[in-house]
């Protein structure tokens, strides 16, 4: 087992990774300071994993609640049924709650931990690899409304991060590589000797190679922490996990929530940002292809959704929380392994990459 | 205009009082830090004051949306409407939420405020008494449930309160009482000296005279800030100012929403505490008598619903936020002037006092 701190003073907490780790209650029993703890899980996972985590519990109070699973379910009205779930069962302030599942569970269940009686505790179980490398590490939660993703939410950070990665033998090939994609994303933004790693062991990765997952576990984690740690709330340096975001939301959206996974939908934002790079003159058309092979080798998207138009994107690019008073702001590639926040893009670039005009 | 300041760190805030303010619009401009502000009311308001709000927004990109009227409105399907209007018209991160309102308006938007995009900034516009001297300071924010009053929330403090005395003036006189209530409560759990002067001032209060009201206002203010100042997330002291709230939650859950005023509700859960305060040897009944008359005086009820038992309140008051770990904590009066939350009660006094066996 490796453990990683996010350190945010008195608010820092552990990321456990490692293989059994599910069943080794020591692990997730300090973190629990109330006397009831209640599993929020959903459909698909609950029948795999539920067990062990209850077990794992004995001696506290606990209650487990199901969702459906899908993105399309992450909304307000699923949350109120967690809210519904914790007043049936007389949940107090002290009940910690425990996000086991993907990164639509752990998202949703941070929220209803953030707005529950004005907020309380609860600890990220990660059961894809997407949740594990990204949504449960740094305490951003929300829901989806139609008009646009993740645009009701909280900064909530969980006790701690448990990552069993054995959780990821049954995960569908299709959803281990939309976790690939933000997996790429951190040696894009800030890692080229990740991306070269990457590079070589990107076949082992895609087949499941166990010491390979987890190294590329500990590194994204590793990263998302530094990040994290040194911009909770997205002042600044955080905004470049967003590499690929603003057009991928846009997908997202345009396409239905669900029907595109996130990460496959980060993997064509990913190249669109590296595009409008390349037009601005950062990178080269080369460097361009050569992170569409690297993606497409995760066996990801390296385009956007045909039936989109440039403006549809545009449509659904300017609600993105990107947007600050009206100018949209863009996370591009100054060069590869260094991404930049800009709004001093040219239109006529973005007006290239959107209509795909390259 | 008297200016009081809600001491936070880097979220402290001032609070104005005085006659005409909402149409200084110099009070509430250095507030909005971005380009957008939008205003958010009830259908009751916003046909008297909307338009003053407005006028001072001048130059500003604006818009409004109105909720309907009631306590029975505050859900979390009302605060999706908020987030849809917001979303309709590109709000971004850097927009500025106005809530002019009562207490409803103002815990809805601040809990919108604090959700929308992880959290833009807001502004209170109180326009009863209850939300003058008690919601709009402090940064607590929700919604309620089906099964409990503000289970869903979040603390989110204000960029700043303007308090437009002469808003009082539509008042309808129902809810001047019931916003006296917490008036009372700052005296009976902080200040002898305030219950005194409102002993003698009481006529006054409840014939609206100005300058009494205003002094009622700002002594409630100071004593609300100072407290949140010293115990934001209700840690301790801040749960002193629940004094009747508990008994209060439990009539206003079991009548239905909106029947009972909040207000009306605490004013007689404050009897019920004091009763229970009587029979621990605390107060005398002379003392209780003296909180009856003085509750009297402004025209607020005394003694619970004849309808509710005392199962139907154990039942709502299980899930109430003062449970801490399944064990119930009530706030009691030491003596007149000084309260204290205790875990420390005679079951049977409290079963004496939720029957009405006095």
């Amino acid at each position: 087992m490796q453990t990683l701190q996010v350190d945010l003073g008195e608010r820092s907490y552990p990321i456990h990774i490692g293989q059994g780790l599910l069943t080794q209650s020591h692990l997730l029993r300090p973190h629990i300071h109330g006397k009831r703890a209640v599993t929020i899980s959903n459909t698909t996972v609950a029948p795999l994993y539920l067990d062990s985590v209850q077990n794992a519990l004995e001696g506290f109070t606990t209650s487990a609640h199901l969702m459906p699973d899908g993105e399309e379910y992450k909304t307000l009205d699923t949350c109120n049924t967690i809210f519904t779930h914790l007043l049936e069962n007389k949940a107090d302030r002290k009940t910690t709650l425990i996000a086991l599942g993907g990164g639509v569970v752990g998202d949703m269940v941070g929220f209803a931990a953030a707005a529950y009686q004005r907020g309380v505790n609860f600890i990220q179980v990660p059961t894809t690899l997407l949740s594990m490398v990204d949504s449960s590490v740094g305490g951003k939660t929300g829901v989806n409304h139609p008009l646009g993703k993740n645009m009701i939410g909280a900064f909530h950070q969980p006790q701690c991060v448990i990552i069993d990665t054995d959780t990821l033998n049954t995960l569908p090939d299709r959803e281990l590589s939309a976790g690939i994609a933000e997996v790429i994303k951190y040696g894009l933004i800030r890692d080229t000797e990740f991306l070269a790693w990457l590079d070589t062991h990107m076949a082992q990765l895609v087949g499941r190679d166990p010491e390979v997952l987890a190294e590329a576990i500990f590194r994204s984690c590793q990263h998302k922490a530094e990040v994290v740690a040194a911009d909770e709330r997205e002042e600044g340096e955080r905004a470049l996990l967003n590499l690929g975001h603003t057009f991928g939301h846009a997908i997202e959206a345009a396409m239905g929530y669900g029907n595109w996974l996130h990460g496959e939908a980060v993997a064509a934002g990913m190249v669109m940002a590296a595009e409008h790079s390349m037009l601005m003159g950062w990178i080269t058309p080369a460097e361009v292809q050569w992170i569409r092979e690297l993606l497409q080798r995760a066996n990801l998207p390296i385009e956007p959704p045909s039936s989109m138009t440039g403006a549809d994107f545009k449509q659904y690019m300017s609600v993105d929380k990107k947007v600050l008073d009206g100018s949209l702001r863009l996370v591009l590639l100054q060069k590869i392994g260094r991404a930049i926040v800009t709004t001093d893009f040219h239109e006529g670039a973005l007006n290239q990459v959107l209509n795909r005009e390259l």
